[in-house]
């Protein structure tokens, strides 16, 4: 696929475009819901519709490790297997592996790690990587990468940005299925512009059709992130799409965009709705705190989310109070309509040249 | 409300009809999915409505010990609470008093016990009880009543059933509500046929718009409940409602339906469905089991619900071992779905005489 991203419009740092991928347009600037296993926690398909997602993301650790992606495969790929016709993309595997298995060994050649599902040991490097996403056929594939944290030592910093560019060589090397599914690159260099503009230059130079900012929002204060993050965006194509991998709040969003970010996924909205923080207009709430034990507005009087057009606080906290699942799927359908509808808000002020000005007004009556 | 109900057809002894109600209409023979707390578990109230659910149950019990009668009653009552504006019936608390509750202890006035949540002390008595069914404003509420369990000696089941007939009067008498709330008696009488004779005798004299048949499916062999339900049928008024409380299986409901049953509710499609046990045209399995983990087939091939039309057996299945959501609704949905269909089904039958014809049929297919 050739020019499948286009860039519609900026508004100084902000941008809109258009994304063309084999299931489908996005239309970024775009949040990704987070479907880990195959299943956005507790949405269906329909419903994720219903509130315009429009690209969703899965793990590859997890779906490598459960049901694994020979199986997915088998059964016609990821978009059959979960019921979703719209655009997925998938990760490398790297970060989870690191974040969620036991003991890992990294090699020049890959990495080696436990199961947490079962200790098992497996070892995961650029070309399994990229056999198990072509297996599950997302849209858009990403490189692996070592992602670091933070705070770490710049040489550890600097080891692992050559360990990525040469696993990202090998990625592109591995892909087979060009023509129906994107692989981005990943730009690394922890908190340090020089190693970030070395990772950047090496990983533009292998050439992906987007890229994606990896290890940010791991630990660092945000002043920091935003000053990397801004920087990083300065020195990417203009022409490709850019990624903040992992983030974040809303005001992450606004602020990534600001920058020039199109594209973001996060578990907040899903994993802070489960437990009983919502988002709205005015800033976040917890559903479950006494103060709601009677009140009977909506979550946010500003919303026209189903849940917020059906259901007072008192109801939602009684269902919480009471383990009933459906409190968990109405405040999951409205913090993902949350971050979907601010994303598409946003990218109408892009469009209209007042970015600033919507960016100004939310954070003025947004409280945290 | 005067001649809420009108019979509309009998095949053999199975009757169809209708029932009217504050909030619709009911059809008869129906299935009512049980809501607990004011949520059918994993469901949301337009998702009930997709799968033609005239009427959910609520249960008196939960609803006052959280959120409480009056909390509802001040946000407008249980329909409105839930979201939910079809009919709702609601039980008297006393079934739940006995099977939930800590220590309990029966006196003529009413019942004492413990809170199955926080262990704090209430005493349970006829005028409570219907003073809370009131506040919850139920389309349906039902005669505060004492259910024995089986085996029991015939003495106590005596002493119960009289105790029962004093409090159904006291019920009655409490109700300040009957324009808008249908109040239901019930009969008792456990095993024995001259108890249940006697029993259907004083509630029927008590003269109530619809008749429960309680205390059955309460441990005893299945022999003895249908012979003790085919003769309490034929005791029972030809012109009023007939609901079994708390039945069953889809071959019970068949079996209730082809005695002249009208209305039946149970856990068993929502809470099998939560284990992973799935109602299917050839019956029951387990989806988490091995042998599906590649199975490509939906849950029931002659299903059309949307988890039939929609997901594999192999993504359910996945779904379950990584604990997702997602396989709780989807079964619960299909479960519910193969219930409403059958009681649908059958009221065709009854409508077109070949009632016999179908229940044949069905059973013949159904193995288990």
């Amino acid at each position: 696929m050739k020019d499948n991203f286009k860039l519609m419009h900026e508004d100084g740092k902000a941008r809109a475009g258009k994304l063309q991928l084999k299931h489908g347009v996005v239309n970024t600037p775009i949040f990704m819901p987070v479907g880990t296993q195959g299943s956005v926690k507790t949405m269906s398909p329909d419903e994720l519709k219903d509130i315009g997602a429009e690209i969703i993301l899965g793990n590859t650790y997890h779906l490598y490790l459960r049901p694994g992606h020979k199986l997915i495969e088998d059964l016609g790929g990821l978009h059959k297997f979960a019921s979703w016709d719209r655009p997925i993309l998938t990760d490398s595997g790297g970060f989870q592996v690191f974040s969620h298995s036991g003991l890992n060994d990294i090699t020049d050649e890959g990495v080696h790690f436990q199961s947490h599902i079962d200790g098992s040991k497996h070892f995961l490097t650029p070309e399994l990587s990229i056999e198990i996403q072509n297996s599950l056929g997302s849209d858009i594939i990403m490189a692996f990468d070592e992602c670091t944290t933070y705070p770490a030592e710049k040489g550890y910093v600097r080891d692992a940005l050559e360990r990525t560019t040469k696993w990202e060589k090998r990625s592109k090397e591995a892909h087979v299925n060009s023509e129906n599914q994107l692989l981005f690159g990943i730009i690394q260099g922890g908190m340090h512009k020089d190693l970030r503009k070395e990772s950047a230059e090496q990983i533009i130079d292998i050439d992906f059709p987007g890229y994606a900012i990896g290890g940010l929002s791991v630990g660092e204060p945000k002043d920091i992130m935003f000053d990397i993050l801004d920087y990083t965006t300065e020195i990417m194509p203009q022409n490709k799409p850019r990624y903040l991998m992992g983030v974040g709040t809303p005001l992450d969003l606004i602020n990534g965009v600001s920058m020039g970010v199109d594209m973001f996924d996060c578990v907040m909205p899903t994993r802070n709705g489960r437990n009983g923080t919502v988002f709205t207009s005015q800033g976040r709430i917890n559903i479950k705190n006494a103060q709601f034990k009677r009140d009977p507005k909506p979550i946010d009087e500003n919303c026209d989310c189903y849940a917020c057009k059906n259901y007072s606080r008192a109801y939602i906290r009684h269902l919480y109070k009471s383990r009933e699942i459906l409190a968990l799927r109405l405040n999951t359908y409205h913090n993902l309509y949350f971050y979907l509808n601010l994303m598409k808000r946003m990218r109408r002020a892009i469009l209209e040249n007042r970015f600033e000005e919507f960016k100004n007004n939310f954070v003025e009556n947004y409280k945290n």
